[in-house]
Order: structure tokens, then C-alpha cells, then sequence
């Protein structure tokens, strides 16, 4: 931040507002606080029968790798919703919304992941201008050494765990990047 | 936003930028796009034995209606310590934390709210710079008129209704404003 979104003074400094416990971008000269705060992304895994829906990521960062569909809550959305908006952007896919299955928070980078169970409605899906491709893969299937995050491996592997039982549960977990 | 917070230009215009599709904020000089997006609110239930504890709020809005403690997640937080952060700053009380118990969308101001249990260690806790008082309630005496926020009131009756079972489950709800 080098000017004042507000009043467009370049006098921004690093300081604890009054009352408050952290340092914040303030004006000196309008005197607006300028917080920030974690993003929430939001994403399902897609399956169908036995097989879970990946995604070959057709923009950087790990262009080329299989991912699960999801990306940045937006405003005015639910988690529900934006999860299946962003199924649907980057698979094509037409989803019938579960339970929430996965919250990782990766505090480094300020990012909280949510990600829905979601049962595909029918084989309809293809890629898009985000993904080269778009499959189906069954448990022995998985490109294990190709998948581009480590939210979409824990997942994948709570998904075949649960799987077998018929039981999903909410699993929570921190991803500590080094 | 009246002014680029890069380059200090007030040639902003909110428009939509290629490859995606919804307005942003963009300025014409430097090209940044600004983006806006959702915040999450923690918070925490916190119990002791059959009582939950509440905070009479010591700030607007909705002041000296009676809230659980709850605040905007933080950079470089897990949703878990940034309840626990919010539970101690405005209620004192150190708390044992358990599951993420219930999840307000409120799309129309943009929030997300996740509400864990919290067991009290024990019985200190009281006022803060943000709560007049601080005190424990049982079933039949909650303020149910007083309380200041949906989120409160639904999650409070969620909790009434487990602790008899013993068995709690995560709750998820849209909570529309008018």
C-alpha cells in the first residue's frame, strides 16, 4: 500500500490504531485504517461412483498439475455456493452439493480452504479456459506425484478412507508451509 | 475506493477484467486490479458444565445487547487461535477448544462466521474494554430478548439442544438479512 485508497495522501504508516492490539495501514492524513484480512477459498471434490473429477491446471502456479476444483469466495456468496460456481467454472460439471468434508487453514499465506463434498449429476464435464483437462480417476488411478496442492492429496486420501465405510466426517487441519 | 492504493491515481473504474467476469476495481493508470472479498468471523460457544457464557457488549453496534465472543480472523491465524484470541480478549476466560460447531453465511455484508465449543478451564473470566460484563448462564436463564445477533441465538439453541444428547454436530446456515 503507497497511498490512501481513501483520500489518496501517500502518507501511510504502520501503526496500532487506538483500542486495537495490531499494526494497521493508517492515513495520517485522513486518518482511515486500512485492514486486511485472510480470504476464504472454496472448492469441492466431485466424485462419481467410486471415482473422484481432477482438474489439469491450465493457469500458473503448477500449470499442469490435477487439482480439485475451487478458488476465492467471492462477495455476496455463500460457501455453498460459491463452492459450486467454482466446480462448475473450472470442470464444466453440474454438482448435487454435500456436506463441508475439508477446512484447511494455511495461516503463512492468509488463506482458509473449505471444500464440499459434491456427487456429479451425470458424465457432463470437459475442460475449460482454467483446466487442460478434466477426468475421472478411481482410488489406483491418482496421479499421486502430479497433484498441485497438499489440500487436494489430504483430501483425496479422507475421501478413499471414508469411502469404504460410507461414513463422512469434517476433517480440520492446519498446513504449515516452510 | 477513490484513489489507487499503488500508484495514487483517482482513475478508477470498476470493471471487468479479462479472463474474468465480474467487476473489480481497476485502475486505468497502473492497471492494478483491486479485489474485495468476503471476511470470516471466529468465534467461540464457551461452556461450563450446563451453562454457556455470554458477553454484554461494551461497543456499537448492538450495544449492551449480550453476544458470544466473536471478531474478524486475522492475518497469519487458524480459525481455531483466532477464537481462542477472540474468547480471551473479550471475555478473559481461557478456554479448552473443541469442534468448529456452527457456520453462518451472510452474503448480503459479505461474512462468514465459524463458531467452535470451547470448554471454560475454569471460572475466571469477566469484563472487558469490549464487555461490560461477562457472565454464565443457564438454559432458562438466557436474555433470549437480548441477545444481539442471529448468529448468537441460533448457535445458543443448537447447543441447548445437543447438550442433552451429549452429542454434538456441526450446524451450517445461510442467515439472510433484510
Amino acid at each position: 500500500m503507497n497511498y490512501c485508497s481513501a483520500c489518496g495522501s501517500s502518507e501511510i504508516s504502520l501503526k496500532i490504531p487506538e483500542g486495537d492490539n495490531r499494526e494497521r495501514y493508517v492515513c495520517k492524513n485522513c486518518g482511515t485504517i486500512h485492514y486486511s484480512n485472510p480470504n476464504v477459498v472454496v472448492g469441492t471434490i466431485p466424485y462419481y461412483e467410486n471415482k473422484i473429477l481432477l482438474c489439469q491446471r491450465g493457469i500458473e502456479p503448477r500449470y499442469g498439475l490435477w487439482t480439485l476444483p475451487a478458488g476465492f469466495l467471492e462477495n455476496g456468496e455463500s460457501l455453498n455456493d460459491g463452492a459450486k460456481r467454482e466446480t462448475k467454472e473450472e470442470t464444466r460439471a453440474d454438482v448435487e452439493m454435500g456436506m463441508i468434508y475439508s477446512i484447511f487453514n494455511i495461516p503463512q499465506i492468509n488463506q482458509i480452504y473449505v471444500i464440499h463434498l459434491a456427487k456429479l449429476k451425470d458424465l457432463s464435464f470437459g475442460s475449460t479456459s482454467e483446466s487442460l483437462d478434466v477426468k475421472l480417476f478411481s482410488k489406483n488411478e491418482i496421479p499421486y506425484q502430479e497433484l498441485a496442492f497438499p489440500f487436494v492429496s489430504k483430501t483425496i486420501d479422507y475421501f478413499f478412507d471414508d469411502f469404504e465405510s460410507k461414513e463422512f466426517r469434517l476433517r480440520v487441519e492446519d498446513i504449515i508451509r516452510k
